[in-house]
């Protein structure tokens, strides 16, 4: 039932991720040409890259039936593992543990408090045994407790010198260049990209812009309490060790609709968290709606996983069915 | 010490709603050329105006020592009493009570349950008489307990065909035409206008684009609780007689945080309110910045009122000196 309801409106993808442009190389005619107009050189030929293209074209084209006025087009993108990668671990844990080891020379006590004790000690299996619940007490000591603009400062700090276990890359270089074109070419289009992810929102906030080009004001994500209060006569907003909104799974509707206010006409994502999100989107009546799913196939230049994974893992039934294309 | 550090930081102004350019008209050697150069029209020739001509164009000025990238042209306005009336109550008030009387017709009990009876029999001092609690039953049965959906067409229906009790005008006609320039020649200099209101997000969003050319994704305000589930087959969001945040006085900068994700560097208001939202703004270090309060002085074309009014009450000390300028 809802499998049949989600095709009929939209066309589910599955992309290969970081798959190199082997058209043009083989056709050297063509090349000139296609690095001049081809707005998604990254992408590999196939039902996926026409499935877009052919979205972007006929809602953008005026007087016909699936023309969308400028206003609506509104596209929404997970971020961890749809845009940048979330292997081995989601990047903002990786963060967190790094921040656990900055601040630990004040905080002596955590030598011999669980999961501190453990993370300090580089046993990674003990800290992490708990699960999501086991990790607030290092979320808390990490995210909260300080100023938005402490934090800020905090997360500018570490991308800027932390690195990735495997590529040595910085994290903000752990992006996908297809999805950067994909942003590019639906903005090029007058779609407003926006961000839509589980994510802490003051941890994605302070790089976005300048990774993604997508404002702060258009990021949507995970929030805490915090309060307005006065430090030395200067208000500032301090970060409680309260959840406020969880913007996952059904979270990503709601917050759809509070930040946003509108109902995207282009959702992507790459897990379970991410189905409430494309359901929403192209469950509508009214224009056309594009639902896709990036699905991690290639272990060789990134990860491969989903359905055993334990970060973005994708196991709804009506995403598996065999319909890897492109 | 307050009074000061604001006064340090910013312009406060406070600015006659509604008032001729009668200068113009003094001098009309120099009315065609204010025509066609003078963004602010409908302002009065004084401080107030100056003020924000300076503002604009110092902060616009590139390779100026106040310059302001425009990607940090954040602009925040209240809007009961700022951008539009509130008098002789908040205009979502008088949507609810409207909605009392449609509703009424499937609601038989109310005849006898307060505050609805009251409500329903004209005895509009008994309905009103327990404050904003007494206020909640009739804000719960009129704005919960319907889809996200269903709420915003019955807003725009309302605002269609409900009338102003005093001018008789649609309400979304009861809008500044001061403010709507103020609006526009901003945008026409870079700046992201965005709404931060205590009025309900739903509310607001179904009408606020074309009246003030501000996008629903540009709208912060209070919102309710709300529920993603199925019906019929398809999702929606229920509405839930919870609050979820009360964008007001301190929610103020913390709505601002949490939906912009920037400080602003202009802020607008009309009311205690306000205070923290202008605060938050005229307190930042770095560029420089504008907060300005609008006072209802014109009892004729408008309404007067401030430090007595139950609406949009502006009494805190450090407004309250005698600099009503312009």
């Amino acid at each position: 039932m809802k499998y049949q309801s989600l095709i009929a409106l939209s066309c589910i993808l599955f992309i290969c991720l970081g798959c190199k442009n082997e058209s043009a190389q083989m056709n050297p005619v063509l090349e000139v040409e296609s690095v001049q107009t081809d707005p998604l050189p990254s992408w590999n030929e196939g039902n996926s890259k026409e499935a877009i293209l052919a979205f972007v074209t006929k809602t953008t084209t005026e007087d016909g039936p699936d023309f969308i006025p400028e206003a609506d087009r509104i596209a929404t993108f997970d971020n961890d593992g749809t845009l940048w990668s979330e292997q081995p671990m989601y990047f903002q844990l990786a963060f967190a543990i790094d921040q656990v080891n900055v601040m630990s020379t004040e905080h002596p006590e955590w030598k011999t408090q669980q999961p501190f004790k453990a993370l300090l000690e580089g046993d990674m299996k003990t800290a992490l045994a708990g699960g999501a619940e086991g990790l607030l007490p290092i979320l808390a000591a990490t995210h909260t407790g300080m100023t938005t603009d402490a934090f800020e400062k905090t997360v500018k700090d570490w991308m800027a010198t932390a690195t990735h276990p495997v590529t040595k890359k910085h994290y903000n270089e752990m992006i996908y260049q297809p999805m950067l074109e994909l942003l590019h070419y639906l903005r090029a289009h007058g779609y407003k990209t926006f961000i839509v992810s589980g994510g802490g929102i003051d941890f994605m906030r302070p790089w976005i812009e300048q990774a993604y080009g997508i404002p702060p004001h258009q990021v949507v994500g995970s929030t805490g309490k915090m309060k307005y209060e006065m430090v030395d006569g200067k208000p500032v907003l301090m970060k409680l060790a309260e959840l406020n909104f969880n913007n996952d799974e059904d979270g990503k509707p709601i917050g759809i609709h509070q930040f946003i206010g509108k109902r995207p006409v282009f959702a992507a994502g790459n897990s379970d968290g991410d189905y409430q999100m494309i359901e929403w989107t192209t469950s509508a009546s009214g224009y056309p709606r594009f639902g896709m799913f990036v699905h991690h196939t290639d272990a060789e230049r990134e990860y491969a996983y989903d359905r055993d994974s334990h970060i973005g893992k994708l196991n709804k039934d009506w995403m598996m069915p065999p319909k890897t294309i492109g």
